[in-house]
């Protein structure tokens, strides 16, 4: 798939072989042990075993702090040095992967102060000259492609029906297709709460399965 | 409207008099002097001036910290005393006002975290006895209506046919609906960024109509 791309992510690490690239994968649940834990380590290991480079962000184990401020809503403003190392990263990464559970048919907190502070002017959208920031935005990241993982409790004819299923437009309208990411696939996994051993265990499988054909050797 | 039926807010300050109603007001704008700002001062003293009781909280003013960590997942969890006041003042609501900017289709951080924490099982919801968590769960918020004032910078016409108004099903289908809030009145001012003094003026004078309907003295 195209998120894959042959390509390097200059100034990450090293200047990595040919058919690697630099993949961006970020991780957003309290529990440590959780299923999303499991899909986020089965992205990692994945995308590791394919030769591809992997920045991988439990934004819990590094205590990420969601709160944007009035001075990062200045397009100059300082940030600091890990906040820029984050936006550095997306910026740079030919595929983004994101896992986290459906609260309150949004990401939790954690992750939605993510979207708020690196998603920043710049470095993933810019206004065009003489646009008063009511215009159309034009999208800077580089990512062909992002896969998004969701756990639930709420059956999906439910979410559907009921709710909307809001994280659907939120992912692929709202964030990565303002940004200029042209492909997101998502995938729900759901009930969690009553699924056995085998169902998990099958579930990692289409993990697996998806972040192969995402990002193929 | 329903919101303000004659009530009393039993145990929040004092017994209020007669036709008067405990409002809870949230808002989460990070600038001081935004218009948000203006917006939530409007509600406020429209509200006083109707003689409700006000529960106000500018959560970047209070300094809210949004993240939900492992031990408030479970059901009888200990909660810091500022988030059970939190709990108690909205579990006893008897109509609720919500002020934000929309950032990406959804709350800021700080906002989604007042959802993550204050809005618990026991507090806002409850499951069936017997129910593992993947049932439907029951709404236990005492408010009859709430409002919910947002703020953009996209134009109407775009907000829902490229992102789809998300914040519309968010509030009304996936918190409120989910809490037994039966009402929910969302009105979104846009385009924030390029508005002259006098539209913003009056946008203040809706809102203050709005108030009125929604808690007639």
């Amino acid at each position: 798939m195209a998120g894959c791309h042959p390509g390097h992510a200059g100034g990450l690490k090293s200047i990595p072989r040919h058919n690697m690239a630099f993949i961006s994968v970020i991780l957003a649940h309290p529990r440590h042990g959780s299923f999303n834990d499991a899909i986020a380590a089965t992205v990692v290991h994945t995308l590791e075993a394919q030769g591809h480079e992997v920045g991988f962000h439990d934004l819990y184990q590094e205590n990420f702090d969601p709160v944007l401020l009035t001075p990062e809503l200045e397009r100059e403003a300082f940030l600091h040095p890990d906040l820029e190392q984050h936006c550095r990263e997306i910026a740079q990464a030919k595929g983004i992967v994101i896992v986290h559970p459906n609260w309150w048919g949004q990401p939790p907190a954690i992750l939605k102060g993510w979207i708020d502070r690196v998603l920043r002017p710049e470095v993933a959208y810019r206004f065009n000259e003489g646009d008063g920031g009511e215009g159309v935005p034009v999208g800077l990241l580089k990512a062909k492609a992002a896969l998004v993982f969701n756990t639930s409790n709420t059956p999906p004819e439910r979410e559907l029906a009921v709710f909307g299923d809001p994280l659907e437009t939120l992912w692929k309208n709202c964030i990565f297709g303002l940004c200029g990411v042209p492909l997101v696939y998502r995938k729900n996994f759901a009930v969690v709460v009553t699924s056995t051993d085998s169902q998990r265990q099958a579930w990692l499988e289409e993990v697996k399965e998806m972040v192969g054909l995402f990002c193929p050797t």
